[in-house]
């Protein structure tokens, strides 16, 4: 029997789950395979490119996908938020910032506000500033994230909205399993990222997503090496979390010194991004990499995401022995 | 219908709920409290006072209470170990160091040997070693620890076992949605720590009880202030998580000058805990506390946690509409 949950009634899906809006990953390819598996595909609206926004926005056709931006850079782009809307997107997912000044605007268009949040106080504002749906992401998450962790974040996010939102799990969820626990958590679904970064469909290179199937949990760092080197540094809490390469374990602990070589080191950085070289171009990726065996279609991914949380769900009661295999 | 698990099974307990031997916390009274309860209490061995250990594991008297010990601490304490086993303990939990010079020794004394890991590195050592209990321990956690989040990490343990030893979550349980989402991880139990430092027999300042019910995980921070504060600083990848209070406030980032400020900080510092001023001295307690709300008997922790997860899990699959509260 499919996982029924207030996510799934209020979003009009068949399996509470939800493609995390990777910049570059997610395009419109990735994102309507995610949404005709039955789950929602949210498109990477990211830094904020209106071209490429409104191509793959276009691309999409008749798939049912809504956008994710990140909140402060979006914020910055007078216009990005109306060319999304105009789509009319089923959800619109803001992350990274303040969400007061855009709740409003989406709620009229007819989207649902998704907000992504990394802490209790977070999540308290982003409730009061009218978010129909809180997704509480845990610093094990792929990207850029803070540093409370999913397991106690997402009960403390469920207690604070007291059954007024859904709230949805983010960070180490790559399997049915991940779905099964956010469930047990009291969560109504799961928001992943890394899992389907190494599928067929996402709008990465080959390399980095072989690099993630091989690569350890161990193996990922959060820090800001990679977005000093981008030219692209956040504002504080956020760091970003991707796996250890070359250029990581070269810089690590050595912040401020990278700095003083930015100019240098970002121009080497972003030949090796367009040459593919990952020993030094960063590959975002969480610490579920441990669960990533294999680059399917995405729409496998969200099957035995869906069919192994059944599973496990239904069979849990029966077996005497809970907790075994 | 009480969950039984493999950890049941091997340690012969009636819930699959594992105290954390917690530095001066985890006395006798709390351990015993534990076990009589139906978990396994296990007593702090921390790091290494013999008098203390031999004290408590002496007031234990008839209650089946296991130790645990900060493993690099006591591998320079001869002697120690042996005291312990001397008294038959059901389990010895090792953590933070190399397993293997204590494996042989401590299975032969007819003792559990359960290991805590924070990496899939360590994971796969201690296994080699012969753990035959393996607890997987996520940065949330109060105390000591490493980097990796507790929901990815688990199920990464879990497949990392294969099944040959039963995998343990510890750092961020603290209600039975932990230990259901626990168990949906694939784990076959919990170990809990800051729930059961806020319980009434726990050895610890009221004071700093009533902190971590007062708390948010938010207010929580993972790094080596006050090890440098009780000239105890650990040896790297190990930092301690605690309560945020105005002495992390003033040193926060600023851990280099407070170390040329050693000698005159933790003259004040040692003052501040002796005169229980938790605005100094630190409380060692994880992001769980936004799930802890009150200082009840150990018993009924134990309690609660055990018939919340069996109603989730018996609940679960009956629910036509799963992740509804
Ligand atoms: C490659 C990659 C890019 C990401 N880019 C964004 C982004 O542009 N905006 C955003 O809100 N989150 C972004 N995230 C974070 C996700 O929203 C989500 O929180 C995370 O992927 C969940 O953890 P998981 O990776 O363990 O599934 C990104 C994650 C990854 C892996
Ligand atoms: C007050 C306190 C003291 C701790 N002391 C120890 C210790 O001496 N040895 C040890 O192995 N773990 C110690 N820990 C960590 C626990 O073993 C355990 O991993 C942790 O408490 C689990 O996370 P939780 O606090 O969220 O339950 C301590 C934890 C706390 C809260």
């Amino acid at each position: 029997m499919p996982i029924s949950t207030r996510l799934t009634e209020l979003l009009g899906l068949q399996h509470p789950i939800l493609l995390a809006p990777m910049d570059l990953i997610a395009d419109a390819r990735l994102a309507g395979a995610v949404s005709r598996a039955g789950g929602l595909g949210l498109i990477g609206g990211g830094y904020g490119d209106a071209d490429w926004l409104a191509r793959e926005l276009d691309a999409a056709g008749d798939a049912r996908v809504g956008v994710g931006f990140i909140t402060w850079s979006m914020a910055r782009k007078p216009g990005l938020l109306e060319l999304a809307l105009e789509r009319r997107p089923p959800a619109v997912m803001l992350s990274f910032g303040e969400v007061r000044p855009h709740a409003d605007r989406i709620k009229q268009a007819g989207a649902k506000l998704v907000c992504q949040v990394q802490t209790l106080e977070q999540a308290r504002e982003a409730l009061e500033a009218g978010a129909e749906v809180l997704v509480a992401q845990g610093a094990e998450a792929g990207g850029h994230g803070v540093s409370r962790g999913t397991f106690a974040l997402v009960p403390a996010v469920v207690d604070l909205a007291r059954g007024a939102v859904p709230v949805v799990a983010a960070g180490g969820v790559a399997d049915g399993r991940g779905l099964a626990a956010a469930l047990m958590l009291g969560a109504d679904g799961v928001l992943v990222g890394s899992r389907f970064y190494a599928t067929q469909e996402a709008a990465g290179a080959q390399a980095a997503k072989e690099r993630m199937v091989a690569a350890s949990g161990d193996q990922t760092i959060r820090g800001i090496l990679f977005d000093i080197a981008r030219r692209n540094v956040w504002p504080a809490p956020y760091t970003g979390r991707v796996l250890r390469n070359a250029f990581s374990e070269r810089w690590r602990g050595r912040e401020a010194e990278l700095l003083q070589h930015q100019e240098a080191e970002a121009a080497r950085y972003a030949a090796a991004r367009a040459a593919g070289d990952f020993d030094t171009a960063g590959v975002i990726a969480g610490e579920a990499v441990d669960l990533i065996g294999d680059i399917p279609p995405a729409a496998e991914v969200v099957e035995r995401i869906a069919r192994e949380a059944e599973a496990l769900i239904a069979g849990a009661s029966n077996r005497h022995r809970v907790g075994r295999p």
